[in-house]
């Protein structure tokens, strides 16, 4: 057995409760190390006089470690546990104090593995919608102009022109209104929008003021029209809450530029010395913008502050949820108040931060329900663009992204293959059409709710900011060649009918190493994907998938 | 390189702010394996453009695997990283994806590590009182009775007799008062008391009114003056919170007895039921004990309650802490309010955990500064005691224990051979009086504070509660030949002159493998135990120690 490779983490990705009597318990070991791996447990107050055994199945496989995993029914949630493993040879006890051939059950309160009692307020929620969304993501300045009477001076980009950073092209709420029905019959059910409010960019991350829709963009009138239109519709809506930094343009900043240390708001902001200056920079920036002061969110006032903004677009408003911009810049403690005032207004309101990188530490049911999954883009990325994985690199990568976070939170994700912040895939796969249909399969067939950035389903270009934010071409969306929609609209059929969840997920490449699979299970029916990015036939269990192609099976129906 | 044994864990006992502007990173690697680790960082907005490359050093070396570890004073404190590391062969990266033989900088806003900014609210605060207490842990019925003129009809046990679960033998708080004296000149700084509220039981864990001090220990008033009197001497108070179950004849449970759901108490406990019954047992309780309901502290109300009891002893009689009991039975969701709650009326009160177990997810500085460390009981029970573990092994267990928290909180662990929850040390290691007095070196020498069980000064011995809990031996204690005192008395003089820091602390075991080594290095001075429990003599570094002896050094001169 190898023992360095055995990893169990109590009350983490390891060890989560899904209800108030169940919960999963994980183990890592080394890559087809163990043969048999058991949990041992019991109620912490009895285990050293009596213990249950179970088979625990293995549930991830990944580039280096295997995750075995077992969900437990608990009469008395107190648990105590070790693991007892075999590995063709030899047995061995894994608790706290590593492996041992020998275990005492009646000196375990020293060192077995134990999730202490299953309270209530511990366990991470589950946001029923977020975990059959199907997100597009609309910036909104380039999607569609609807407000055909508004001032139009400020628009220097004709529409279909490659932008500059400082185009604007005059997309609007009303143009967003307008296509409400379109976006509806694609088979989304949510809108998440970058930036609505008060802003002089084109792009509106740097706020001057949160209480008012960015004149450009439309009123609180349109907004209101918006989510009520959607709600009809069953469809939600998240807006984008950029709580980490501000204009400079901001009235309380401008406060403190003016009167230094004086000011009431000087603590809201991170300023070394009695009045900010930019040359030498002495106050804290987003990146190096020093146009985007950054809130310092450890004051209570401005926590208030921006939670009020929060609270008030869902009790005004009544938007669904609040993508996090720069999340992972501002403090636990404030995404942990921020959940609870939230929630306390709407309970299923969707809270989804910016956190490019493993997040586990603010996805335990107190800060964020879930992140932009980012690590799935870059897996896809490497396979479908970069030829840096193959298919069974890339399933036991995409393995080792599903161990990251609880059953809970995977359901959870907002999966994404870009967005207005990275390169359009359909340029980063060289306007290879197949590979962004697998691709878009992929993301659709994988754990979690998939984020599909306007344009994508017309092979919409583009290269890194702003060039991935072009002009929303709505002749090619119209027209009969389109080829993408009907895909995202079975692909979200299927999906609404199959209604996965997370247990029974399987990612694996075929035995031939060609194929990346995916099967996943849904209460009634189950899928398949099979995909092949090599230039020669593959097959799994007799399956054959062409060169350089793709298939889907519903209930072992082909579908696609 | 063994990359299964690679671990490092962002934002966790592996990376963690330690002021502003100084994070502590870790990296965890198999014994012995490499040959120099790097760390290569930047700003997160300019590591993919330039680099900085600092060498780390072996902080501990644990049973399987090194700890490397190094503290970066930052000026942007949004930091990116990887490891760089040499196994005397090859060179690797390595990154959130794993080690590698090359690394991608520019696209390392995908999978470097990061701590993404040094947000002053998620910083682990350090009590500094804490970091040098030397605590007296009392068992208050067994101390020592002060109070002549108090009704004594209640007392069932002659002093000095063996106690039963039912005993009470009259000790009380005007006693501690009067051996307050006593407990100072022995060195210690801090007491620790076990529960001193309204209870019918000896050990008062069954609290029936939390805001009464129960009348065989005394009155409000002699809280106070116990307060006061420490105080004057320099010396803090902390008391029990037993928060996690209350007794049955608490007027709250009464009340749902009584009235059922009807009661506005009912969801204060977690009944499954109208009414709370005990066959079949349908409530929640401690351990299996039917007479001590459990509190629902999921419920808002319930953390009023008990943070308003909290609060009220330290404002209204200055106490500076709480130990916690069976805290890990409480959600993190009432221990995150119960601290800001604390701390908002005494910033430096102690938050003491009672959790056996890794609680590193309770100690990132936002739930407790501390907990009871009977990882480390057991440590030195199975070295000194069981013979379960020789100088190598337990040098070795010692330095993971280490690695399972930060520099922060390892200043201020709460280390003990024994407490009312266990048998005495003593008893444990056969009564041998060297193996007891070469524990106290180990526990006045080891990162965090000591805390010494009433009576260990005196050999008082003992089973399992109650045997651990027997009356205080006051002829024995003031007998001129009592050894013990002299040293607790030297070895905190010399943490006083010393005032060790988590930073350079050494433990290992010397090359002949007798000797359990240990160095501790504080601002001016330096002190180093060697310990030999072998039946031959021993040596380090040409120091020799004498077979079942122990000598400690400071700055290099013997004192004992």
């Amino acid at each position: 057995m190898n023992q360095f490779a055995m990893l169990h983490i109590t009350d983490s990705e390891y060890c989560f409760p899904v209800s108030e009597n169940e919960i999963v318990i994980r183990l890592r070991a080394a890559k087809n190390d163990l043969v048999k791996v058991w949990i041992i447990y019991e109620s912490k107050y009895q285990i050293g006089i009596s213990q249950q055994k179970k088979l625990m199945e293995k549930e991830l496989s990944g580039t280096m470690f295997d995750y075995y995993a077992i969900r437990l029914n608990l009469t008395d949630t107190r648990l105590a546990y070790v693991f007892y493993v075999f590995d063709g040879k030899d047995y061995y006890y894994f608790s706290e104090d590593g492996a041992t051939k020998e275990y005492d059950f009646k000196k375990g309160y020293y060192n077995f593995f134990q999730y202490p009692y299953i309270n209530r307020a511990d366990i991470a929620d589950r946001v029923e919608w977020l975990t059959n969304a199907f997100f597009y993501q609309i910036f909104i300045d380039r999607f569609c102009i609807g407000d055909a009477y508004k001032d139009m001076d400020y628009i220097n980009l004709r529409w279909g022109d490659i932008p500059n950073p400082k185009s604007f092209a005059g997309g609007d709420l009303k143009g967003i209104l307008n296509k409400v029905d379109y976006i509806h019959k694609l088979g989304f059910n949510a809108l998440y929008l970058t930036p609505i409010f008060k802003s002089i960019s084109n792009h509106k991350y740097d706020i001057i003021d949160y209480f008012e829709i960015d004149r450009h963009f439309g009123t609180k009138e349109d907004l209101k029209k918006l989510v009520k239109t959607l709600h009809e519709k069953g469809m939600k809506i998240v807006l984008d809450a950029v709580f980490n930094h501000v204009s400079e343009l901001n009235t309380m900043f401008a406060d403190v530029v003016k009167k230094g240390r004086q000011s009431p708001y000087h603590d809201y902001f991170v300023i070394r010395g009695d009045y900010p200056t930019k040359d030498p920079l002495n106050y804290e920036v987003f990146a190096s913008c020093d146009y985007m002061p950054k809130w310092n969110t450890s004051n209570k006032k401005v926590q208030d502050y921006l939670i009020s903004i929060a609270k008030y677009y869902i009790e005004e408003f009544d938007i669904d949820g609040w993508r996090l911009d720069v999340s992972d810049e501002i403090s636990h403690d404030f995404w942990r108040r921020f959940r609870k005032e939230i929630k306390s207004v709407k309970k299923d309101a969707a809270i989804i931060g910016e956190n490019w990188h493993n997040a586990s530490n603010y996805l335990k049911g107190d800060q964020y329900d879930s992140i932009m999954n980012y690590a799935f883009t870059k897996a896809a990325l490497d396979y479908f663009a970069y030829d840096k994985m193959d298919a069974e690199a890339v399933s036991n990568k995409l393995n080792d992204i599903l161990a990251r976070n609880s059953d809970t939170v995977n359901d959870m994700m907002m999966n994404l293959l870009d967005s207005h912040d990275t390169d359009r895939f359909f340029s980063e796969v060289h306007k290879d059409k197949i590979k962004l249909k697998a691709a878009l399969c992929l993301l659709y067939l994988f754990p979690g709710s998939p984020s599909v950035f306007y344009g994508t389903e017309n092979y919409t270009e583009g290269g890194y900011d702003p060039d991935c934010r072009r002009c929303m071409d709505w002749d090619k969306a119209s027209s009969k060649d389109n080829d993408i929609i009907p895909l995202l609209q079975k692909l979200s059929e299927i999906r609404n009918k199959c209604r996965f969840v997370f247990e029974g997920t399987r990612i694996y490449s075929s035995e031939d190493k060609k194929l990346l699979c995916m099967e996943r299970h849904g209460e009634k029916s189950c899928a398949k994907l099979l995909i092949n990015m090599t230039n020669e036939p593959g097959m799994d269990e007799s399956i054959p998938v062409e060169a350089r192609s793709f298939r889907l099976f519903v209930d072992g129906g082909s579908v696609i």
